[in-house]
């Protein structure tokens, strides 16, 4: 036997965990399992300011986890600064090669429009990374809206707000139901968009889906100025009430 | 005070339940909840043959409970013979008023082409009708394929298989990130389709995603008889790797 020093037995593993829109109910029972059994426990938050996704998760994390916080710039298009993650990967790698399990909260699904994409970049070729998804603010928001998404033979497409107007325009008029996601300060174009789409009539706003304050209004409604990030629109070719037709 | 008949002080919900993919633990911690508070607990299933939706939900069911089975008729593109609804939602109707609240089991998101969408055209209008969100079947194959599906300012299109191949080239083009959803008997096609737009090269086909005999192949490896219904095709853009460039 060779007194050189061998890797553990057993690597930790790195859980990308969907907690769900923000009722901390709609998580799942194998996220919360998770939860409770990993001793680590990270996540993004805003530099000033509590995080989403730890409120989110909160009643599912026992007392004394260790906690890693990736403080996130804000920034206009809040692409996050690349620094954080690389911070944040290299201080994974130890609790890993310790044979610690790392839970990482996630808003909604981890792989939808996540920044947990980040660090899978940053890991999954090194350690073990392993998703459980989670419920995604496109069906939660579908559910609070009280409005099917899409059944049949429909198609759906799921747009970014900061696209070029045109591209809006070219993705929608082909779109039987259509999500925008990440509205912020795109209002304006957006119901342009969804007008010359001829999706307008109907389409709805909903910010905070499954949240005490959660809103809703025709986009019509909605003020220009700027939306909050947990928002999106929907609409459908057959207006809001397609499915009773 | 009338001694005529007088309508209960509370009429009974109708519970559209999001169970998830397939494993059992990927329902939330809100649809288990329901399902343990739920006097009758309704689900679709093939005229002969067990439920899936029953299947994944079976560890939240309490014995004893009154259980509404609606079979369907296995028919070529699956689109189910609404009297199956129609008497669904007459036999609900009967609990509802006597203020019994009815949990609906759905595979994956009942919003998102799920068959729950008939029972709500059928009793939304007259009875409190509210939907849990789950799972759905894109985020999960996403993640049982460990691909983030989209970030940043991509674009998604969720298309139903039996759509005309021209349809599907279309969308297909413009499209960074596709989910062919469906496709059973369509496999040529999609091929077609998906090499027309240039998006073949890494697509893959997950099969019964989250379950024990879960299957993955890449597309050219898929026979072209008939996909299990529980089948998805997903491909990006960038290719499957695309997060890691």
């Amino acid at each position: 036997m060779s007194d050189a020093i061998r890797p553990p037995a057993r690597t930790g593993t790195v859980w990308g965990i969907g907690v769900g829109p923000g009722d901390p109910e709609l998580i799942t029972l194998k996220g919360a399992r998770l939860l409770a059994e990993a001793p680590v426990i990270a996540y993004p938050a805003p530099e000033t300011g509590d995080s989403f996704a730890r409120a989110i998760a909160a009643p599912h994390i026992p007392d004394g986890r260790t906690e890693i916080v990736m403080a996130m710039p804000m920034v206009a298009e809040r692409f996050p600064a690349q620094e954080v993650y690389d911070r944040a990967a290299a201080a994974f790698a130890d609790h890993l090669a310790a044979g610690r399990d790392i839970a990482v909260l996630c808003e909604g699904d981890p792989f939808f429009y996540g920044s947990f994409m980040y660090l899978f970049a940053r890991l999954a070729e090194d350690w073990p990374v392993r998703v459980v998804p989670g419920v995604s603010s496109l069906v939660a928001c579908a559910a609070a809206l009280e409005t099917p998404l899409v059944g049949r033979n429909d198609v759906l497409t799921v747009l970014p707000a900061p696209l070029d107007e045109d591209r809006l325009v070219a993705h929608l008029t082909r779109a039987d139901a259509a999500a925008i996601v990440k509205p912020g300060r795109h209002i304006a174009k957006i119901r342009r968009a969804l007008a010359a789409a001829d999706l307008a009539a109907d389409a709805l706003y909903i910010e905070r889906a499954t949240l005490p304050h959660q809103r809703i209004l025709p986009l019509d409604a909605v003020d220009e100025g700027q939306a909050p990030y947990f928002s999106m629109i929907l609409a459908h070719r057959r207006g809001r009430a397609w499915v009773l037709a």
